[in-house]
């Protein structure tokens, strides 16, 4: 039994608000029981510098993550850091394996995952609430967008797949599901996986915190992610509802 | 008639959450129309170096201001800038203003204002919704620090009295209340006005802005940031209810 | 009686050097008692990037403050902090206030404020030398810039009116003109006032500092900063002599 | 058949050169086909400000990560960016995967790892040639530093295991061992496999680079990179001879 | 003969204002020609961390250079960059080389000296006008400063020799002293040589700008050099007066 | 006698390998004793911005200098300091002062100097090093680079002299050649001499370290000091042999 109750296989509480704020096509609340994240997604008409010369146009997606100073304690000084800046480069992988960029057309969009309250699994929920905000953006791009001259806009062929994430670890020697801050922090394992909705991996990654693992207990793992994902997969296609174009 | 339909006195509607989040012990989700800050308090039992030689210990206040990527368009980029620092220089002085330093004792609060959504007056509501979470944050030090040898700490000292911002302007030759971004960026004059819950000024900031103005213009629009103040004052004092210290 | 013998109405002996380096075309040094700021404004024949698409091609006017490390004791750091930055941001708009950038033309003027002898109102001194300094500039382009096709330049037409600054304050309860750093120091309240030849106000920013104030005292202090623009617009129109514009 | 003839399970060619350079008592020069890459290790007698107060004086191990601009074509700037830390943190947890702190006592070693010349897998060569370095500087504790009073210290007992790492990825369909860069930029997965010794796993970061992959393929690269830590690790041995510790 | 009219070995006019301003006890004013140097230096009653376990209390001396941006035309930004960083190192080591340190006592004296208007010589000006700053603080720690116990402070002692410095170069083919900046920017060699007033060397710094130079020239451009250094030695001497301890 | 037997005429033993690394057309390994730096030279092509109005398109030389961290001991931090940036404005000179630009046409070529090991001399063995990689890089532009057309590229033109540099100094009031640390931390004086192959200054930099020096002291390390270059200059011709231009 985990300290909240939890089966070993049993995700935290996932909410998630669509159009939380208007200054963005997407924006996105989600959270994983105290964990909260606001992701937005924002577009520009314009691409990065090394991709003007492509001969098909085609976009880009990059993301940034941070954690508000207040959401955690002690407070969290503001400044770039190693860490976000390796889970910003995560988060964006991630959301890029499941785009196809000539579908999206010479635009790109930037994905903001803002940490409001941190109680463990924040780059993995970044991921799962990111693609919604990403999501709804190029669906809105035939209204807010000009096209550009004999182009042919489809959402739908934006995106591959969808692509969610969640934690697993090792705790008390058992592996657990999607790990709060408590459990996160006496893990002898950690594991973050990135799936795509139709079940493929696109990022495992797996960290030994004071105790190596062997292949069994891998395995073990990654069997936990595979149900968590489905989960979070489910939630995100009830999230967008008729919108959802997979 | 203002393009909202508000009159020229009328303050936008304003919504406070209290304990927002649970990583600080003042958290603030502050709204007024489409502008919405998340104001946090954090507690460190330290004092800047330059307070640690004080005869009588004596604690210190200070402010961060942000605005999130995606709370605007088109997104700003991460990153401190002129405006920001000079905002949360005006936070900071705005909320020192009412504080007993030494009745706070040997501990710093840093008030955390970070704008989820932009749409005018930012700065002005960052004080009015910091004040509530740096008020929340006292409130609970009893129950959360371990007091020095001998020290009674008495939550109701620590404040000399309240304290809100508002914004006021001249927007088409009419003095306004409460400036929206569509109203603040065709405004000829700006203007900031912090004041105490007693009504006393604590900060008067106006600049023009493509449009001198007379000292006539300048009363009229003191006489609204007044009228505004008040208003503010009294939800603020709803919002904290019984545990309102003033 | 004020400590330096001063009525409390009574500016500090201001002293203007006309064209004090060759290097720029408006190089103004400029004293108030022991406040020391060299004042250089530079002409360069473009326009910043968000300019550059303007259909009426028009100008820009930018300025930089800076203490020298010397100008203080204890040594000031080389090093941009916040309070300089807010400095040179309010110096900017002071100035811009005054200034048609279409009569410009699609010229960048910077105006450097180096303070070479701090005791108080350095501020405010910047801007009342930087004016000067931007007129000799605008005053040189005809013979140093080489004209745009058809382009006819009227240095009168630029400015629509002059722009000085003094500070005033609240010292043991009277409110007093133009603070040196003495009175600065012991304030209940901080007011920089900036004002056109006009009489009108371009910026008022009054900040308690320990001492709430109430509107008698805001209006007092408005009377005194108008009575001390108008010999500081007197000073600076004799400096100029038979050039001034306006 | 690979581009370079090797078989899919087959290292390219390894070469360490024990004490390349004198100023460390750890220097590795470590080359796998065409990347080049020196580790150094330095040791500091003191620890992080976090393990000053540690109760049972333990030390820390630190790595640093950086390609030289020649290493590369076309060059490669000098300057932090975020591949390079996400880089030198995996090094650095990897390499603390094996230490016993407590029985390092109270010293902090620095790894250094120099890419010379990059031609795929970096990282991982970093981490094998890293963890030579560390050991050697350990070895030389007991001749290089005076022990604390009391302090019986015992190089065996820092080390609970060896540890290496190797890339496997996808290219053309296939699992295979060791990319370099050829292969890498036309891989659809990427991973980076860190292990003990003794076969369990220290991380596991897989990447879709391009095309999302399955469970039997991410099985068939935990395969092959078993095989080939095996055979990195009986070349650590074997550089160390006689002072292997384990 | 020269652009200017001056001879090949013909200094140009120096101007020295002592005590130009009053916030520190050195405060010097220099000007050779057209270029014009503040130079200012603080006293600081402690020392560098690497300084604070030494056997015997000694201190430290520092310098600092700037060019004003309006010092020059086009105007220089305001930055760091590696030539200013250079041109310190060079004024700091030359006054280091004519101090010492254990009669200075544990004090740290930092030169400040900031650019009003550059016509070439900037650097050799610092040096010879920093030196008189530094003296001037010097000569004023017997009143500004309390000695520690003990301490018996003799500023004769402190000094080993003046130190002065001018450039050298070759114009046209022919070696010519403390060119201008019309010189320097033709000049083939281009040298800047700072001495004692004993006569001896401190720095030599020669460098081929478009012309490498033999021998011969070598030796006649350190004849000039010698010679524009006593009489800048001299000028020193005359503006300290009676104070000069050497 | 020298404290390695050395006579005070005698360079420490050289050893130059050419080719040392293949991801930049010139790489070169060179060693004095135990000071190593491998140089290397990547080809851009490319001018800088404000190379590219020239009438007749010309090229460009610069250089970088860094220390490994693990170079030296105690450990370097990793950062860009005073010293360093001295250092490779210094080579850049250095290497520029033999290149004709117009005859390199429109190409910049970045030489990086990276201290493997230091044990005195790093600056002046990255000038001699950095000529070879240079010179490798400029014989590879026939084969590597497409020419502009109508352009005739002759290596031997790019070239108006060879250049190499070496240290000397006043060591225990005796002149000597090729300090190594041990010598330099207790040199009285401090002298890099830059010659040309025709045996011409490019730099000389002599530097008072505790003891200033006359005009005999100088010249004794000038003649030194060309005996040295005539040395080295013989070495880089053998290291190149017939590829040699000059």
């Amino acid at each position: 039994m985990r300290h909240d109750s939890r089966q070993p296989d049993q995700l935290r509480p996932i909410k998630v608000e669509r159009r939380y704020t208007k200054a963005t096509p997407g924006s996105i609340l989600i959270s994983a029981g105290d964990t909260v994240v606001l992701c937005t997604a924002s577009l520009d008409n314009s691409v990065p510098p090394w991709k003007k010369n492509d001969e098909v146009p085609s976009g880009w997606v990059t993301a940034e993550y941070n954690m508000l100073p207040g959401s955690t304690s002690p407070r969290k000084q503001r400044r770039a850091d190693g860490r976000s800046s390796e889970i910003q480069r995560l988060i964006g992988r991630s959301l890029r394996a499941v785009v196809d960029f000539a579908a999206l057309g010479p635009r790109t969009i930037t994905v903001d995952c803002d940490v409001l309250q941190a109680d463990g699994g924040t780059r993995t929920l970044s991921i799962t609430g990111g693609f919604l905000a990403l999501l709804d953006t190029v669906l809105a791009i035939p209204e807010t967008c000009e096209l550009a001259e004999g182009e042919v806009f489809d959402p739908q062929k934006v995106f591959t797949n969808s692509v969610a994430a969640v934690s697993v670890g090792v705790v008390e020697g058992e592996p657990v599901l999607d790990l709060d801050y408590v459990e996160d922090s006496t893990a002898g394992v950690d594991m973050n996986v990135v799936m795509t909705g139709g079940g493929d991996f696109v990022e495992v990654q797996g960290t030994a915190e004071g105790l190596v693992f062997n292949r069994g207990m891998l395995d073990a793992q990654l069997e936990l992610a595979t149900l968590g994902i489905e989960q979070l997969t489910a939630i995100q296609r009830e999230c967008i509802g008729g919108d959802w174009p997979l």
